[in-house]
């Protein structure tokens, strides 16, 4: 499995650096950047070139903010035709549980993680409320 | 409201910058880096400065994963009387609704951000296997 984090700004190499602080470095993951200096014509280009290198692999794309103008882009390449799995709303959840899943199966492998992604959405506060001041030491991950 | 957005490497940075070429610019978001060569000891003195800098005002901590050195960084913070909101899983959803939202009441900010950061979460080939194919404009934030 490929996968591409796709962002506005700084974003994508960012949670790759963190990523890789907690999972290791791996090649299996590139970054899409939008910055302001560079015109929608010129990542489409980019974009493009992407893809049509990475067809026939199992390509999973990751990017920012539901309607925005990144997942925008990859959702017409979508609607073009061009084959890949695109999931917006990335969080670190996300990307460590498909970097870390023994699973192969991309359509149940991105579904579970979009679970984890959400679960791992927590509100502290609430928690430790609800817990009546208890730590909890039930951790996902311990870096 | 004052944000810190606390994650493994370069995320926090990367997370802002995307957040602000949508959002604007602004004062509200600082951030806190865990890199490699920061060691524990040098991460809580970092955080404990800034925690004091900023009582009395009010102040949510956005980090990483749940379970992560981080997010238990603050976590134990929280346990040892220091007031602030914190929430684990940031990502991008999150950060707009907080900053875009004219709520007030942190608490209930808090709560309905977190519902938009897991519904902005969404598999777009399911949705648009779902709509048969068709372009769905009904988007959240076009930039």
């Amino acid at each position: 499995m490929k996968y591409l984090i796709a962002t506005h700004g700084e974003f994508s190499k960012g949670i790759i650096d963190a990523a890789q602080l907690i999972a290791g470095n791996n090649n299996k993951i590139d970054y899409f950047s939008m910055t302001k200096s560079k015109g929608q014509e010129e990542a489409e280009e980019e974009v493009k070139n992407y893809l049509e290198k990475t067809q026939g692999k199992e390509l999973v794309v990751l990017t920012d903010v539901f309607g925005g103008s990144v997942a925008n882009l990859f959702t017409n390449f979508l609607l073009n035709g061009y084959k890949f799995q695109l999931v917006t709303g990335v969080n670190l959840p996300l990307v460590l549980t498909l970097l870390l899943s023994a699973d192969t199966d991309s359509n149940t492998l991105i579904k579970n993680s979009i679970e984890e992604a959400k679960k791992g959405i927590v509100y502290i506060n609430e928690l430790i409320e609800k817990q009546g001041g208890d730590h909890n030491d039930d951790r996902i991950i311990e870096d």
